[in-house]
């Protein structure tokens, strides 16, 4: 029980992150740092929700997960602790959970108030380092849930957009992320379009009304800077260009229509 | 006494910082690496000493702080290996320590001279691999400060503009730092504006000829996209946009001037 | 025998580094994870066997590196696991390993089948986590490599490119990698000069056609701004700007001819 993975907005230019880091060995010297990412861009919380949940299950149960997107800060906006398949998450209560709400399962969920679990002075502008850092490395240490704070009733989610299905069996949905490669990750899952692809069916993916061919199975079924749709390493649909950037190559961006026509 | 904490201006492309961790990992492999940051700009080492001396509070008694800014590498310059409030610190003689000088205490300092400490054959180009890594590992191993080399008599600072007092209470600083978020970090700490803010008393602070009102607990002490002033985490008076960047919407950077009316 | 070392093109701000991360851990929860660099540029092979090669020295015995930049992956191209100077390395068969085939000694080289070592679904758009970070995590932790698979009887490399000697003395190469101060890396070796330098011979090095003059010692051997040449870190032929970029001053790449000329 001693991994603690870190997702922040904080970019790696500052001593923003050491900061948290160091406040967690300090409580728990045995503990094991990971970056998930602390590149999301300032205050965006749909993102982060969206990384948090792709990263989540790759990790060794017990492992305390803390994300730290929090344009509240210093409001009266909760901290979470939450625990979802034997794992702990301490995060700004701003949506931050909606995925994990969504995809895992939650065991238990907690307000954070336990002043003994935090740093000695608190400032109005880092919870991160002050409230999240510490208690962070207590959970790591094996400190229980329920001595965090109250049972939260609640938990802020935002709204995911959901694919609409057609009688026809065409699907419609849109682009939910944009990765490094550029790769378009929709809200499309495997599951959706095992219809499409059942008995090798005649499908067409569109990006826009732009045809991109029927669903493959690895980038290098087609020519290096052809465009494609596949189901990615999330199982979701992906459109993607074999050794190239579809979303340069495309110009396209989070929000953009895709479906799925038979 | 095993955590080691990494400053550079390698940034993390290239295989420099690998380097570094491996020859650390090599001396001692039970060592805890913290990155604080690689993305110090080329040579820049007045950004490295502030991002130095506010990381450094929040790490375990013991640490071993590695500050890797060296333009003057293969010079005589010398390289410093000095105590401060029971953590190590590693570093060129060339300024890095500056802030550390003024804000922590000073219980030891050496020039880094004991050739059993370093690489076996020495680079003249990248001593933060052959003499500073190998120092870290064996400081980070319990290996006594003493036997690093004689006490320095003097440390290399640079002058850190201070603000100035008025008699009318008003205060003149300027900003010291742009963080990844935009807030501009000024010179003026939150025992220079005491008074100001003392019994509610009417202040006002001033970016340049720009008011950005009195000095407010919070970011969302104003709506989004409004300008605020605050004391921010590093305990010093900060100019900041609520969710958004003051560097970019005041056209702001380091030296611009910043003052406190009262 | 417990490091591992991560080199990618994945880039920091997606979850695919904390998924390989988290990976191993699940099955070494004891393992040191050290980044090389996730900043590849995508699918950019040659880039990244220098780079594994340049941080391969300096790491423990044991050590297991797991280089993923695979345009290839979900093809039949193989996943190899080798053993060069104690450590091992993970990668698949499309020329990362090309400048330890060269530099290192081979000690011996499987092809990745073993399918107890993988994950137990395996996606056809990311072996990095599926396949090569659960072996990492083997290796790491003493499973022999023999278990791995058979001996690959030939390794994939590509043609680098090596110095022309002249009969006069003189060494025609290029620039190898431009790092991130902007250090033009040649191909020519300190070997290569040394006749060159050898009792204070006169000597000039050129790039392109614009001599820098002769190789110096450290950068700080010119005045801040100038041009120089001199054996840097990697005990290649570099040329420099002291506190600059050569690769800005001079608006050289990667592929220019550098020469020396007695």
């Amino acid at each position: 029980m001693s991994v603690v993975a870190l997702l922040t907005d904080f970019g790696l230019h500052d001593h923003y992150v050491a900061a948290v880091k160091g406040v967690i060995l300090q409580v728990n010297p045995k503990a094991t740092l990971v970056d998930i990412t602390h590149e999301i861009e300032p205050q965006q919380v749909t993102e982060a929700a969206f990384i948090l949940r792709q990263a989540f299950p790759f990790f060794p149960e017990g492992t305390v997960f803390v994300a730290i997107v929090d344009p509240g800060v210093g409001t009266r906006r909760r901290i979470l602790a939450a625990c979802y398949n034997g794992c702990y998450v301490i995060a700004p209560d701003n949506g931050l959970l909606t995925f994990l709400q969504r995809d895992a399962e939650l065991q238990d969920v907690r307000v954070v108030e336990n002043r003994t679990l935090m740093a000695s002075t608190l400032s109005t502008t880092f919870h991160g380092r002050d409230i999240m850092a510490p208690l962070a490395g207590h959970l790591s240490k094996g400190v229980p849930l329920e001595r965090v704070g109250p049972v939260a009733e609640r938990i802020e989610v935002f709204a995911v957009p959901r694919p609409v299905y057609g009688r026809d069996g065409s699907i419609d949905g849109l682009v939910l992320f944009v990765d490094h490669f550029g790769n378009l990750i929709t809200n499309i899952s495997e599951l959706d379009v095992k219809a499409a692809r059942a008995a090798g069916r005649r499908h067409e993916v569109l990006l826009g009304s732009r045809g991109v061919g029927p669903i493959r199975d690895t980038y290098a079924d087609v020519p290096p800077g052809q465009v494609l749709a596949l189901i990615g390493s999330t199982q979701m649909l992906e459109i993607a260009v074999n050794s190239g950037s579809a979303a340069a190559l495309l110009n396209a961006r989070r929000g953009d229509p895709v479906g799925v026509r038979v």
